[in-house]
C-alpha cells in the first residue's frame, strides 16, 4: 500500500500545515503506569486535536487540480472529520461530515465550528459511511476516506518519524487503533527504521475490528459494535490496511471503555492533558496491567486524541 | 532576596521530583496572534497542573528536619495548594489550604482529592492567608507562603533556565502576575543571563497588584479587587518580590477578564490546551492587541496553569 518513501514525501508536503507535537517523558507521578521509561506524543495538541491533521492535509495536497471544488464529503467518528473541515476551509470549499449516533455531543460542536455540516446517521461506521458515499457520488464533491486511502495511511504515518526523531532509541511503541489507518501508516515506518521495534495496537473489548479480522487471516465485518468509543469503532478495517497490520504489528492488546475512562481521568489529573477515549487508549492498557514492559523498556505511546472524556464537571 | 545561583541551586534540588515541562511553538493556527514567532512553555503540564510545584517542592525540601512534622498549611487562588498539598503528601504530613470565595469548584475539588482539608474564606487572598497564618501559629504547623519566601520564588525562577535551554534566543518572555513570585524568580534567572530581555507582565484590570505598586513606588494594597480570576488577585505583594520586579521587569499590561475567558476558549479550540484562566492571561494580551510584537521578535509566554475555564460544555 505505501512504502517508508511515501511517508517521507508525506512529511514534506505537510510541513509547513500541521504542527510538530512535542512529546513528553512520563516522570514524577505517585502511582506510575509502568517501570519503563515511557513517552508520550502529545498529538492531542495537534491542529484541530488529533494526528488526524496529518492524513487529511496530505490527502489535500495530493489532489489534482479542481478535484475538491464541490466540497469534501466524509465519514468519521469526529476526529478525522475535524481534520477534513480543516482541509476543506483552507481550501475554500464546503465539508460535509458524516458521524455516527454514539459521536459525543462535543465532537459534533467541534464540528459546526470548524465550518463542516455534520449528518447524524446510524450505530456504526459502516452505515454514516455509505450515506457519505452516497453524497460524493450524487453531488460530484471529493470523498476522503478516514483510513483506507493511501495517502491518509502515509500522513498518518509522519507521526511515527517524528516519534523517532524526539526519542531515537524506542523499543516499543503502543498505538490506538479504529479503522487501521494510525497504526499502519506508523508500522511501515517504524519498522522500516528499526525492524526489532515491537509495536502493539490497542482496540476495545467492544469493537476488535483488527483483532477479529488478524484471528480469521482477512478482513471480517463485525457482527456487532459495542464500545461507545466513536473514534474506534469502525465495524470493518480495509484490506491494504489490514496487510500492513497483519505484516507489521506484532500483537493487539484489547481494553474496556471503562479502563480508558479510567486512564482519561488519570491523564487530566496528573499530567493536565485533556484527552479523548482513544488518547487514553494507551495508558489504559498499561494501567490495567494487558500491557507489561520490561523495566529496562523505552516505550511510546501516542495521545492521539484531544477530548473532555477524563473531565469531571 | 534571591540571585541566578540560588535558581540553579532550586533547579537541582527539585529536578528529581518535578517534570520537565515541553515547549511548542505556535504555529500553523488559522488566526495567529502575532507576526512573531512565539513559544508556549506548558506548565499547564506540570505536576498538579502547575508551576507553583516548582517552589513548593523546592520550599519543602530546604526546610530543616522535623520543621514541617505538624503538617503544612497556606492560602492560595488554588495552584499554591495543589503544590502544597502535593509536598504534605511526600511528607507524609497533611495539608490545609484557605482559600477564597472565588476560587473554582473544580480547584477546590483538586485540592480535595490531593489530600488537602479546604477552607473557604474571605473574598480576596489576604484574608485568607490571615486565617492561614494564625492556624500555623496555633498549631505548630509550617506555613508556605505562596510568592513572599524566597525558595518558593527561587522554585519558580527554574522554569525559566529551561525556557531559556529549549529556546535559547528568545528576546521577550511574558509571564502572567498575581503575587509576583513567579515573574520576580523568572525575571532574576532571564536578566541575568541576557540583560536585553523583554521582560512583559500581565495583571487583570481587576487586580493590579503590582502596577500600582510600580505607579506607587512602593507595596500598596488593592482597596478592591474586583477580577474573578483567583490566581491572579492578590490583593497586595511582598516589598522583596516588589524590589525584584520593579529592578527587572520592563512592563505591565492589564487585560480584562473576558479577555482571559476568549483566550482560554481559543486555546482549546485551535491548541487542544485545558488551561485555566492566567494560564490563557499571555494569549489574552496578545489577542487583544495590548502587546504588540515585532514581526522578528522571538517571544515566549508560560501557559502557567491547567483547567477548564475555556472549555464549553
Amino acid at each position: 500500500m505505501i512504502s517508508l518513501d511515501d511517508i517521507r514525501a508525506a512529511a514534506q508536503r505537510i510541513a509547513p500545515h500541521i504542527r510538530h507535537t512535542p512529546v513528553i517523558e512520563l516522570t514524577a507521578v505517585p502511582d506510575p503506569v509502568t517501570e519503563a521509561q515511557l513517552f508520550l506524543k502529545l498529538e492531542n495538541l495537534q491542529c484541530t486535536g488529533s494526528f488526524k491533521a496529518r492524513g487529511a492535509t496530505n490527502k489535500l495536497l495530493s489532489q489534482p487540480p479542481g478535484a475538491v471544488s464541490k466540497g469534501i464529503v466524509t465519514a468519521s467518528g469526529g476526529n478525522h472529520g475535524l481534520a477534513v473541515a480543516r482541509a476543506a476551509r483552507s481550501a475554500g470549499v464546503p465539508a460535509t461530515v458524516y458521524v455516527t449516533e454514539s459521536a459525543t455531543e462535543e465532537k459534533r460542536e467541534k464540528l459546526r465550528r470548524s465550518g463542516a455540516e455534520v449528518k447524524v446517521l446510524g450505530k456504526i461506521w459502516n452505515e454514516a459511511n455509505e450515506a457519505a458515499l452516497e453524497q460524493a457520488e450524487r453531488t460530484g464533491a471529493a470523498y476522503f476516506h478516514p483510513f483506507a486511502d493511501p495517502m491518509v495511511v502515509a500522513g498518518q504515518g509522519t507521526v511515527a518519524l517524528e516519534f523517532l526523531d524526539a526519542v531515537p532509541n524506542l523499543d516499543t511503541v503502543i498505538v490506538a487503533i479504529g479503522g487501521g489507518g494510525l497504526i499502519s501508516g506508523m508500522s511501515v515506518a517504524l519498522k522500516a527504521l528499526n525492524p526489532a521495534i515491537r509495536i502493539i495496537g490497542i482496540e476495545p473489548e467492544g469493537s476488535p475490528t483488527l483483532k477479529a479480522s488478524l484471528d480469521a487471516g482477512r478482513v471480517v465485518r463485525l457482527e456487532s459494535v459495542t464500545s461507545k468509543v466513536a473514534t474506534m469503532s469502525c465495524g470493518e478495517t480495509d484490506p491494504g490496511v489490514f496487510a500492513l497490520v497483519r505484516d507489521n504489528v506484532d500483537e493487539i492488546v484489547l481494553i474496556s471503555d471503562a479502563e480508558m475512562e479510567d486512564a482519561a481521568a488519570w491523564l487530566w489529573f496528573e499530567l493536565g492533558i485533556a484527552a479523548d477515549l482513544s488518547g487514553a487508549s494507551a495508558i489504559a492498557a498499561l494501567r490495567s496491567g494487558k500491557i507489561s514492559l520490561p523495566a529496562d523498556a523505552r516505550a511510546g505511546a501516542l495521545v492521539c486524541g484531544a477530548g473532555l472524556d477524563g473531565v469531571a464537571l
